[in-house]
């Protein structure tokens, strides 16, 4: 499996739809516009929409069928980087190697933004029913529901309130599912659904996307020590002058990495029931833990 | 038509519903809950949600298949609120009497609360199709419009930008329009929608949304004015303070009186064709324009 072939095959596509899908930066209001076409286009792995897409293929259904969920998942992820870049949040200046949106926009522009892309996901769902036996409005509720204050929003919440608290093994587990973990295993499921899983696929799906979604995070908390600014994008070492509660802070970078390592190992472990067509699942189990950036 | 009355009516179930869709403010993450809980109840005219109910039944339909997307409504106009009074926004510290949630739970809380009230919205839409001919996801894509950055983000978004500038009557009509009306107009469709609306009822409820909503903005532009705080539950003279465009700062108090009555009264105008149903919705009229807070 060429997974840098298979990411090269799926990105003209899916960035021209990206793009395609947002307003023109000239239309009124343009600022806002702008700010929200800044925020989309500064790149990134595109993680969540690629999962989406190679789920729905792993099912055997077609690929198109995920693209509107994709576009949600990577619109509704960049509203999250842009809220947690805020000054009363994290207070990141730089992402994806550029100024966060709210220093180059300003504050009140990138709440904004971040609103409207929030927004703008849900638009592209309601246009997108999923199909039978599924209710229409699954894609929307497998979206909302790993989102909102039961998902990233809450852990976000609780990833803030525990700055500056001694290392906690349960609280970082549920910072962690909540703030990576249950939109990695969206991204999974509504490509599943997109694709028409049958229940047993589905299944194999959400365990898969669980487990890469914690083996994601912790490579996160080791990539946040061991990186360079040049390398990530961002700011390196700001969880430790945080104080936040990580995966390093609390076992070290050996056992994280051998950590992460291991989940990526049991979410390919998952993938068997979906046959051959799962191989980019697989291949990017692998990825989430050996990238750099 | 007993305007008090009915609203007194319809109060007790939809105040009982709100409460009962929002996670209780002792699950995790409390903090993040108890915030939801208190912007949500901080009370309010309900104006969307009541619109929303009365439109149902104006298209004779039951008052209950209404119910989600009038819960919907009330969720997302708080997000809204609790955005706009940020530090970076409007700035503002009191909302219906009460400190403002940013001053009561912190700014970072005040972001995420509204970040999960927005996807709240969109998560109960999901658990309600429109009802046939209409596409399952018709309400969802109604309220994503209107509040999106083409409706209520774009207008908060130019509120802010055209602070300080000089007065202009066709920037204020678009800011009016963004801001308030589509929102409004949301109610009202989507009340008829849910109602299961033919189209030329659909048409009549669009049109008395629409010039309801530019009714109510300007009554509000009024009330910036002339009310009290302990009447209005916020600052008044913030307008003129931040050199808002206005209706009262462009044609001043009297016109302004005026034209919000006109509106009113075509907005009346466009309910015949509804039939008697339709009488909540021409008192609701009234209200808009009449009310001192």
């Amino acid at each position: 499996m060429d997974l840098p072939a298979y990411l090269a095959a799926l990105r003209p596509d899916f960035e021209a739809a990206l793009a395609a899908h947002l307003p023109p930066a000239t239309e009124w209001p343009a600022r806002l516009h702008a700010a929200m076409r800044y925020s989309v286009e500064g790149g990134g792995k595109r993680l969540r929409p690629v999962l989406c897409l190679a789920s729905a293929e792993a099912v055997g259904g077609p690929r198109r069928a995920a693209m509107l969920p994709a576009l949600a998942l990577e619109y509704l992820h960049t509203y999250t980087l842009i809220h947690d870049d805020l000054p009363a949040m994290d207070n990141d200046d730089l992402r994806r190697g550029r100024p966060a949106t709210h220093k180059a926009f300003g504050e009140a522009n990138a709440i904004l933004a971040g609103d409207a892309l929030l927004t703008l996901a849900f638009e592209l769902l309601a246009r997108a029913p999923a199909p039978a036996p599924y209710p229409p409005g699954q894609l929307a509720l497998e979206l909302a529901t790993a989102a909102g204050s039961r998902g990233v929003v809450g852990g976000q919440c609780e990833d803030l309130a525990a700055e500056g608290d001694a290392p906690d093994p349960e609280r970082l587990a549920a910072i962690h599912a909540h703030k990576t973990g249950r939109l990695i295993r969206a991204a999974c499921r509504m490509g599943g659904i997109a694709g028409g899983a049958v229940a047993a696929q589905l299944a194999a799906l959400t365990v898969y996307g669980e487990q890469l979604g914690l083996a994601f995070q912790i490579t996160d908390d080791v990539l946040n020590v061991t990186s360079s600014p040049a390398e990530l994008g961002k700011a390196v070492g700001s969880d430790a002058a945080r104080r936040k509660q990580t995966y390093v802070a609390l076992y070290g970078l050996e056992a994280s990495r051998v950590h992460a390592r291991a989940l990526a190992a049991e979410a390919r472990a998952a993938l068997p029931p979906l046959g051959p067509r799962a191989a980019p699942l697989a291949a990017l189990a692998d990825y989430a833990v050996t990238r750099t950036a």
